[in-house]
């Protein structure tokens, strides 16, 4: 994606206002541009003392995490850029700069880092199954698939968008011995699966997965069949927030993506949650670009890696 | 459904040709259908002994189940009229018109049958969820709703053939509070659910329920949620051929209706099964026109209502 | 209990006001007292042909029934009595009379049974927890302890009305080793459990269990320790409505006997459900007077025992 | 096996004799046996009344019996051949001739109908586990190897005494596919399997499974995988007895087998149970030479093949 | 609770004596009692050196702890208050001071902390059911209803000692709509519960929660019907000791709370465990005053709360 | 083993040849050997400076990793030894040697300090089953005897090379009462077990075991029974390599071990996976020299016991 790199002389308000349009969107590259906006801003806001450089970075960094107040990638990015330890006002510019650096940089590399992860545990010939259409699981697929194992792949249509439709395309394109299945036929196949790996949109401190709807479902005939199920997950992904209690909300989406004449009817209604979640005890491994986990290790990966503590969350 | 008595001329032939190229579909309809061609060839084959008329009944019979081999109900309908035990030539054509007649009026009012016994275990308020376009199921509900019970419900749309879509336009017509889902967003509003309600297409001699892609899963769901799961079934439902071990081979249709623009990919094929098979330990309840029995239970439908023994099968 | 048998004088009304008043109460009793009343009015009940007879008996049954219309025991009793199949009046009087002594027998004898059959499955130096005060299964502890198998039993307390303090003094009174617990503490004590043996209220079509209140969580608790659990009843529990649907209502009795000052509470309220459900699933046998069985097989106890069709029920 | 044809003429003692020093071993043909010799026995044994000759033959009966109290099949031979309605003594003679030579026909055939029906579950390439030696599941590898399906078979060894290098060799003449391995790694290659295939030694009227030591852990381990498991057996393992609660008494064979040099132990003693219980809820189908039942319909099989009632077991 | 603050006066001696003899109780209580005795020492022990000082307040913590031996609380409090890395004796009493104060000021806010927690995952309109009276479970319930959110509350009675009518007075006083059930009834109501939350006595490393007899089954009751379990823990209920291994004893309490006439029993004794161990795999999520996160992630409240490291332990 | 302190001479080629030969074997032997010839080597290694020092030990790592790739133990004692922070060649060599001594005196405890952490968990009179032979669960079985408890231990023999004759041969030496079985008894015991301990080769990053060919299947029907299953492991079994995806490779061992004749087989091969893995849901604690933890803990076991952070594993 070298494009965004050359975008850095975009300012907060410019960022903000593309993030919230939509124009950026995307987990990962909403992340990213919120970065760099912040590195630049850093480095030519004008500021008469540490205290007021800090104190306008904090503004800078609310202003973008109002956008989209619940995208947890956006709100790690802001977090990891802006905390620095220094007293000396260029020190503290230089210090904000290099970690929206690190932060692009780790995080362009985290997908490559988990199809490298993810793949050992994939085996010569395994069946496996994915839903939606997540970069970090196509890595997964891709890397083993590389390497010659000789793998098979299961994906779902992904109703009400059908990104399984990408998802097939992407495999046919890279010539994967690979099906289309709808989501009901998940537990008719399961039984032929060898490996389930999904995408991620929020990890929780107890090491539950949101995810696409129907996600749940997907690990729950996988657990009945005792077919392993991984998550892979940049480290982006995981929710600090949820350490203080508080519950993802689940976006419920509008009636047309499922039933577009839904105004002519009079007693029923469209229901359209966009995700679900996955019980940790139904996880597991997560495939994250610093390591394969288990879902209760999850708090370890916001304490390490996200650099909170327990009491930050109060 | 009027219109069915008044064609009670009809040929043997037209008739297993009108079920071959399904002018006659569903599997009351074929079956009762079946009955009346039988009913009138009984009336007017020519036969000179009461050997040649069961001859002729049997060569009959074949034909008529030639047309859909797989279709349980059929198999039941020819079984159930063409028996009798009688030496009498006349005596033996007005046996099988009897038994025509008989299986007819039977069929005809089972589904209201199982409405009236379902909706006993509906309380007030249940939320019931459903899932394609049962006849039987809907009973269930239409019955609890006219009762009063003040029941809400939750409908799949049933890909890829979006049955659901016909559900939802009864529940509307009905006035009945409703909401519809897509098929995977089932276990995130399943601890909602008081009761699961499904069709069936054909129930094994070990209570096993072959049923419309994604019923398993739907199962799997409620079991995980102590939610109880009933069927909905017409005895002539239950399959006497499974008794032998025969095992019930799901449909494979055809990949257009997931993936339209199937034919441009080259390594991935679209898979779409018709059916699933829900294990027998994931269904509570199975209410038949005769009683709402537990599934394992169901060889007693067979021999007691359809008139198998165990040894019929061999 | 011999002073029963001395009490044949006494007529349907007395008898059905005495079941009203609950004078005569207990499954059993309540069962064998509508018998002997049915078996004298049988013998002196005026009636110049067997359609009237046949008339006049089921009016004295429907009396009888709906003294107590949720007590399956009486329901079975009365349906067992009045059927016959005589054409001639006299005979008809002396058959009816032969069901209500036949029923009393076996009735009287089915606990003995009970006991000898399911003791069969005690070995020795089990540990057997049991709940509430169900003759049935204690019939299952004598025995075993009579035979010398050095048993040792936990009895629950049974809130809220004490009947473990009834149990308790049984097996005081036979210096059986025991303990009493409180009802939370099943799952503490389970692994230590060889055996549990519960009697029953009501048992349905598809096998489940109606009895007291906190039954099923023991069956919960036993199932997650993989040991066995066993129900004692006689064959009158067994509900041949239920095969029709009809849900077992269970009796929601006074808040007195939870919290006698109910009364001062403002926007709390006590709720006391008498009796809960056992899913078959959790049941490993049925000892009956006839045999042990699996709870599946309950449809076969009401047909052959009781002597229900399926079609009966509707 | 036609050596077994000629043997009529042996005497009810001789016969006796040799069951009882396993001369005549397994359940198939001690039951085949003792029909014969009941049937030599009948044809000539002196009576002048049928109340006579009932009493002789009852005697019969009972020392067979007493050969190997807990051999299911002999019991079930025995009632099978007796059993009768004659009164007239030429009649009756002949009648039990008759039964004799039907029990025999009966099991003669059974493991090829077992195999029949058996393999029409088998899909092609399947995976297919069984242990120890048992010459019903083997029927269906046999059937579907011979049917073309191109299964692949594994066989434990089956400790304490090898009986699965019996099946290998079997196999291995057969040309199949296959791979031994030691019990413990059954769980390890599950994943792998699609169907387990077993025999059985007793099937009790709840429909639990009793057979060789190990079978109950590899049911768990099918059931863990949701891997379908079969069990194969004839009719006469279904054991009426247990329908009055006996219990299946494990048997327990000699420390030598486990550990020849057992007597230089001091403190430590070696247990050696032959059979375990497998319970019903983990057994999908049991398949008998007349049908495929859930094993929750073993009483069906006792009733309706074996001639028992539920009051017959008092 | 202001009186707590007046006491510093107290002797170490006293306090030991107070908490001894019950007349100081409550773990929350204890805990903050023992610290503030141990600051009033510290702040005045006689001590010519850090080494006597250090000596002395070891002596000063030993004598409390042996008041109550399995109060994990007065434990933790003793641990946290003495510990100090100061080497000036005037500063290591100042230390000591300070971290009394913090202990006393962090026990008192946690219950208002966790409600606020908790609460965060209580949605409108839920149905909570809670055991014995925690107040921690309650500032959850409380604060959920303080912000409107039109909860229902089901509360256990909790035989022996009847702990639930403290809590349903204490809900009736705050006008929440609430219902009293007994202990066996937690299973019937489950279907309608969205969130259990207890507190608890103690947690150990591993997760595993011991509290108040019956809670175990009450776990196993929400786990069968997929209903979350929160629990409401001070951080200073987690167990550094279990790390070593130890088990958590589960205090037996006196046969007269369960049964007042035991002495007239002989062969029955009344068993009366207090606590009861639920295993963390039943467990969702603990809310502590620092964070809310799954039971497996114990010991880390162990190490960064408590001080506590893995070696620590041995 | 004293005898291995006096092979300090032993140079690293040595070592590494004897640990290639398997004339040192054993996971704690092997690694021990390996820490003693690295402190050796780095006390006399010629080296001109820090960065030549370094190297060169890292040379003597590798050479000694290659010997047996996969021992968990080998890696993480090279890992352990070398590392130091030390810029001056003389404190670096006298900071390995330190390093060497400290690894081989915890190693030599460790297995001590497990069997003392885990019978705090042992109660009197308990039923221990294990499997295999491992030292350090023999350490809890031998130290709760030790102290009295009344243990009862039930013991496989372990095929196919028969480590429960070792097992059974300590247990008969120490006059413990005991059992041996075969593998396939082990669910038919298990109802009498109160706790299983079985040793460990790997652990993994997620708390999964692995372990002798047969472990997970214990641990499946511990799980199905509610028997607590834990696992005694040394530190240094702890594989960081997990971390990064690596999956733990089974070792596929020789066919003679099972069946000797097994060239004589034409169809039929011999499996023999020396190893399975257990998944850490069926794992209740894991004991280890610095404490009990839960399976998920295992990361911070590598982190702070083995000095792995997250990155490290990339």
């Amino acid at each position: 994606m070298p494009f965004e790199r050359g975008q850095i002389g975009m300012s907060i308000e410019t960022t903000a206002e593309k993030i919230r349009t939509m124009q950026i969107r995307g987990a990962g590259l909403i992340a990213r541009q919120a970065a760099l906006a912040l590195k630049e801003f850093a480095l030519v806001v004008p500021a008469s003392s540490i205290e007021e450089f800090n104190s306008r970075m904090a503004e800078a960094g609310e202003m973008l995490l109002h956008t989209r107040p619940t995208a947890v990638s956006l709100g790690n990015a802001v977090r990891m850029v802006v905390r620095h330890k220094e007293s000396d006002l260029g020190v503290a510019r230089a210090a904000v700069a290099k970690n929206a650096d690190e932060f692009v940089e780790s995080s362009l590399q985290a997908v490559g880092r988990i199809g490298e992860i993810g793949s050992r545990r994939v085996q010569s010939g395994d069946c496996i199954l994915t839903h939606c259409n997540s970069s970090a699981a196509l890595s997964v697929i891709e890397k083993a698939h590389l390497e010659g194992k000789g793998i098979h792949v299961i994906a779902t249509e992904s109703r009400p968008r059908y990104q399984g439709h990408l998802t097939i395309k992407r495999l046919d394109d890279l010539g994967i011995d690979a099906q289309m299945i709808v989501d009901s036929a998940v537990r008719t196949v399961m039984n032929e699966v060898d490996l389930v790996v999904v995408g991620a949109d929020v990890i929780t401190a107890s090491g539950s997965l949101v995810n696409k709807i129907g996600t749940s479902q997907i690990a729950l005939s996988a657990h009945e069949a005792r077919t392993p199920f991984m998550v892979a997950a940049e480290t982006y992904k995981f929710s600090p927030e949820t350490l203080a209690g508080a519950p993802v909300v689940i976006e419920e989406r509008g009636p047309e993506e499922v039933y577009p004449a839904y105004r002519e009817l009079r007693s029923v209604r469209i229901r359209n949650p966009a995700f679900d979640v996955t019980p940790h005890h139904y996880i597991d491994v997560i495939c994250t670009e610093v390591g394969a986990i288990p879902p209760e290790m999850s708090y370890l990966i916001i304490k390490e890696r996200l650099g909170w503590q327990l009491s930050d969350s109060l």
